[in-house]
């Protein structure tokens, strides 16, 4: 069983949670440049959530790339983490409707952290479906990304009840930490000449 | 003609079923915890409908990995699948709102029951449309886990004028029973090495 | 250029046409078995525009197995069936509330029938664009089905507007002489082993 | 890593980007045929928001059938792409229902312009991530027909806000310049023979 069906179907749940949260984009009544000042918060938490599963997709891509089989649990643990992310668009619309509340951060902040373990856990499935010499293994190697990604959301989940603008800037660090694919990936399948077979 | 663009297919409509499913989730009025209450049945409804629609699209991969050609009685088996599973949205929604409601809760069976005959019919029909050797007949055998969620979907409807959270319990006794994919057929590849063939 | 990306896209649009329909079913406030009743004719709608599309989807299969170049022209032929094809869920929203009245009827046999007619032009471009030893060119031969199809749907349309039923009576004609797919040039293609080249 | 997955994935956005426009064809309470006259503008600007998105996709088509790699930098510009097109079907609604105001006229523009800017950025990227003697240097050569647009969009943007109609006309002619695809880099493939081995 080879990984192409499952990364399509992937690609497919992803593309429609990208896309879908645009719907939330509400044309205003009024046809004003003012008319639209109350939906940049809308607009900006659309533009953050495109960024996330954005980064999700880059690096889903890349951890599919030196997946060679694939079995029921690998299947499961990528179904898992696509449900955390299709809960994105809810999140997003709440959050950018109340961006000043404490619940609706909180809320938005433990999606994000729970996608985050899911990505975790299928990246330990994967490793797992493989044999001991597995290229993966290297490349992945700590996880320190993902590890720094979980503690940032979970520390701004619990800080959101007191201030919800720290919480926000902790989400926004792990983006910023994300926004460049995992490199290690890369160089580690330069080095294994890998690309050529089935990059 | 192989099963490529089928799958393709397939696997659009399964993305876009599982996924608008959440347009149902809407953000709450209110921003604090108490508000996302009322929203819990919809989302457990969500859950549920989100793991049936990920268990068709293991059973349908598996399935599709050991059909060698397609037919005009192939394709329309599987739109017929597709077009109950496109229902479960539908019933989805009817039931996370009144999910302690006799027919709510029956129709919501009936579609799934629906689906699993429409599942065995397309089975059916690629055994059908196969040599008479082929390995699905092997794999497939006895079908006693399609027949079992047939029988039990099909009590769950009947009972769901008696008792809702009996016929509530038929239907995730299923969702248990199919959870883990057809290892049957993933046995049977394995046996037969076609794996490695076109898997 | 080959035309496997276009058959990627277009699958992703015929599968979003298809599903979104289903929005269309507003579950009821009530939750009695006469409650579904008024939604009936919604359902019914639904089902003939899912078979409609289905129908065109398995066309679209057979007709670019057998297509194997793409220019311009084909893939403009291509998206001009596709926004017709995209306005049947609007249609069928139409129909579906008012399946008794004139103007929705004839409209729904419009668009209908410019789809049937967008399908005749992609055709003759795929035919323009090959050799003239071109596989397709015997397949298609004279395209009775099309042309009947187009005939039946502009009678429907212009009886419309005497009589609704019998306009419904010629889209229904349609579906059966297309529900079964294309077997001219299945049998060509077996004719010609093609099949295992590029299948 | 090559380009496949990068494909799959903006052919599922751009699938769901175009479909999903039509979902503001509400369908109209009466059934005559003037209850249809209200609603031309909306279709109308739905119309040339299909035309638009037709375009990129063929020219992301055409672009990367001569990508022979992937970097971060290109999965980033491409994704910048897909975020200005995903605001494409915001911006129809609005103008649909407000084509003689000036900010509606204006902010459609700009999202164009945007798209156009996007799809520059992401040609670059491209060309910076190949080899000195890349054929995508030689196929684009001077991009005129990209600079026009932004040229041609910037334009109407600033017009916009004294006449909305010439802004219409600005845009139009942007979608008349690029209607044919990109007959340069198929020339360029014809002639270095690359058609045969990856396109």
């Amino acid at each position: 069983m080879t990984s192409n069906r499952l990364e399509a179907f992937s690609d497919g749940v992803l593309a429609i949670i990208i896309t879908i949260m645009v719907l939330e984009l509400i044309s205003p009544e009024q046809v004003t440049l003012e008319s639209l000042i109350p939906i940049i918060p809308t607009f900006v938490s659309y533009l953050f959530s495109f960024i996330y599963i954005g980064i999700y997709w880059n690096n889903h891509h890349h951890l599919f790339q030196i997946t060679q089989k694939i079995n029921g649990r690998i299947l499961w643990s990528n179904l898992h983490l696509l449900f955390w992310l299709s809960l994105i668009p809810f999140a997003t619309t709440w959050i950018g409707e109340n961006y000043k509340a404490h619940v609706p951060v909180a809320l938005y902040g433990f999606i994000l952290m729970m996608s985050a373990v899911a990505f975790f856990i299928l990246q330990r499935s994967i490793i797992k479906g493989h044999e001991e010499n597995f290229i993966l293994r290297t490349a992945v190697g700590r996880d320190l990304k993902g590890k720094i990604s979980i503690t940032l959301y979970t520390f701004g989940v619990l800080i959101s009840f007191l201030n919800t603008w720290a919480a926000l800037t902790c989400y926004v660090i792990v983006a910023i930490i994300w926004f460049i694919p995992d490199s290690r990936i890369e160089k580690t399948l330069d080095g294994s000449k890998k690309e050529n077979v089935n990059g």
